[in-house]
Parts: C-alpha cells; sequence; structure tokens
C-alpha cells in the first residue's frame, strides 16, 4: 500500500496481493480517519460478496477466485467500538465482461486497487441495530 | 431518514421502507441543495429501473421486488423549475449475486441505505431537450 | 462538452457523439487537472471496455453497439510524461437491465453523459510497472 493525502482528500493505492479492506483499515486507523466515502477501481483475482436478507437477518456469501476488473467500489468508512469500520460494496468484471457484485468482504488485488477517499472529520459510531441485525450509523439527527 | 452535516458533506441514512429519490429529494428541498454528487450503498427490496432510447424518446422500466444489494448508487442533484432534482443510476445486486440495473425511477430501502452527497453552492437548473427527450443542464459554458 | 467549475469541482457534461474518454483528456489538458476523481452516469452507444490479466499482461476487449445506460462511471486522473492519463472503469445497462463493464477504452455518448470531477492539486504521475505490466501511480509514499 502507498498513499498520498491532499488536504482531506487520500489517494490510496493498494498492491499486488493485498487485501482491500484490511488495508483500508489499517490506512484509516494510521490516519485517524473516523468518516468519509471513498470510491475505487482497479483489479482483484479472489473477492469474497455478500447478500444480506433481513428477514433471516444473515449474509449469504460467495467466494469467487479469477482475475476480475473493480468495475466499482463504493464505500464508507465508520467506527465501531473506537476502531476503523469500512463498508464498501463492488461490482466485479469477469473475462466475458458479466458482472457479480454486493456487499464486499474482502477481495485480494490481482494488479493494482486506486481509491480515493475523502475524509469528513466527525465521529460517525456504528452500534447493533436489531430490527434489521446489521450495524447501522449513529450520531445522526432524525 | 437520519443525517448530518459537515462543511459540504451531507451524510445521509434512508431507512428501512423509505423510497430513496423521495427521501433525498425531501432532503435537499429541506436544505436547498441545488447541485451536487452522491453515491450510496445498502439494499432495496423493490426497485424500478428504467433504460432510454433517444431514437424512442421514452424510457422502457421494470420493476425488481426481492431484497437486491445495491452494489452502487451514483448520482447528481440539479434543479427544475427552482424544485430538487435527482438524478440516480443504479446496480443491484442479487441473492445469487448477479446484478441488474440502470436509471433509477424509485426504490424502496430494504435494510439501509447510506449516502454521501458533496453540495455545490450554484445554480445548476435542468431544461428539456427536444434533441434528445430529456431535461439536460443549463447554466454551463460550451 | 460543455461545464462549470466551483472550487475544485468541475460539472462537465459530455453531449450526443462525443467521446467520454477524449472529451475528459481534453478538460483536464484545458484545466491543467493533474489528479483528481470522478463519478459519471447517462447513456453512451458504443463501448469498448476491456478486461486484464497480469500473467499474460495484456488485455482483452470487446465493443458493444447499442444503447446502454451508464450505471455507473469511476476513475481517475492522473498524468503520464506530463500529458493528462484518465483511468475509467464502467458499468453498463443494457435494454434488458443485465449489465456489463470493465474498464473503459473508449465509448461514445447516447444521450448525455453526466461527470462530477473533483480535482486534487498535485502531481500525480503513472509510470510502466514491468511486474504487473501497467501504468502505475508513483510520487506515493510507502
Amino acid at each position: 500500500m502507498k498513499s498520498a493525502k491532499k488536504g482531506h482528500t487520500h489517494i490510496i493505492l493498494i498492491e499486488r496481493g493485498e487485501k482491500v479492506i484490511e488495508k483500508l483499515t489499517e490506512y484509516c486507523r494510521e490516519h485517524k480517519i473516523t468518516a468519509g466515502f471513498l470510491t475505487g477501481i482497479g483489479a482483484v483475482d479472489e473477492a469474497e460478496i455478500a447478500h444480506y436478507i433481513v428477514d433471516n437477518k444473515e449474509y449469504s456469501s460467495t467466494t469467487l477466485s479469477e482475475p476480475m476488473e473493480i468495475a466499482n467500489m463504493t464505500g464508507n468508512v465508520a467506527t465501531m467500538d473506537g476502531e476503523p469500520y469500512l463498508h464498501c460494496h463492488i461490482t466485479l468484471g469477469k473475462k466475458d465482461f458479466t458482472l457479480a457484485g454486493g456487499h464486499l468482504k474482502e477481495a485480494r488485488v490481482h494488479a493494482v486497487c486506486e481509491v480515493y477517499l475523502v475524509q469528513v472529520k466527525r465521529k460517525l459510531e456504528r452500534a447493533k441495530d436489531e430490527r434489521i441485525g446489521l450495524n447501522v450509523w449513529k450520531d445522526l439527527k432524525g
């Protein structure tokens, strides 16, 4: 992972073999990023993606293992129990140009993963919401 | 819907059962947002998406009714006749990890929909363009 | 192409018949944009998309020729040999609402292509990385 920072904008290069969520979490911890949004493109060769159904209150997931373009990665940063909490979704492009995607659990970089993260300097904590079974943003006004 | 604001960045949580376009429009009206861009992730369980062909000058659309991840939502805000005008496209992830998508007419939130909207403090009005049959940005320089 | 600028945010309208990468590159050259990120939506009717495999060190590509929604375009700007270098990925929505996508070589606008580009005022040069066979961001810290 390599990076540069200009104001609140972070330019992050995740490199071949590195794990996307792991590295972004590490980056946010080091730079004390507690809120913000990100977009990314690049390629991965292993990705675990998931799909959630509120009625079941659980994710079903699958692991795809082949070189795939990151057609798009969209995500945000919050914290939970004081630790950075990355929430990213992904659209993956296969060799035949069909796509697969959903909630991103983790992915391993194939060539590069180029991320722009815009930091927001405020607290944005998540807490478990029992009704939907997920960790939801708190600290917001209704 | 809950929200927080820091500078020009708006963090918006659209909640289970709420409609995405309706809530974003309401938010922009209340906060007098006349231009800006947004990205979002989350999940919906009903979505009407559309596809446009200039030759026909009309959208064809379909409604999908099942729990789907928002692999990505990308959109922008303008105004038309002084009212906020949301333009969003969406990529939806099904339980089998295949995707569907296009122009987003409306969607109902399944678990949550997490949006970051970056406001641009300027006027950006849309007006009907008869050549392509759509409401297009005006106030831009050629 | 028409545009407006507010601070570091550029609002760019690429018009029917124009080429997306060509126009964005032209825009960045004129406005001396050397780094930044962008998102876009709209529609195209011809697009060349590509998929990269590190082992082969080459892209395979295909050209799709039909009216397609840009469900999402995500990209960034860098420079190479001093010239603007656009790197964009795309998700394209067909009439039956299925999607195709990957690395975007070039696309021709069908109705409009609406882009928000956030400029970062710093140098971000690319150079060929022989290990992966691609032009990779330099000037970042490890």
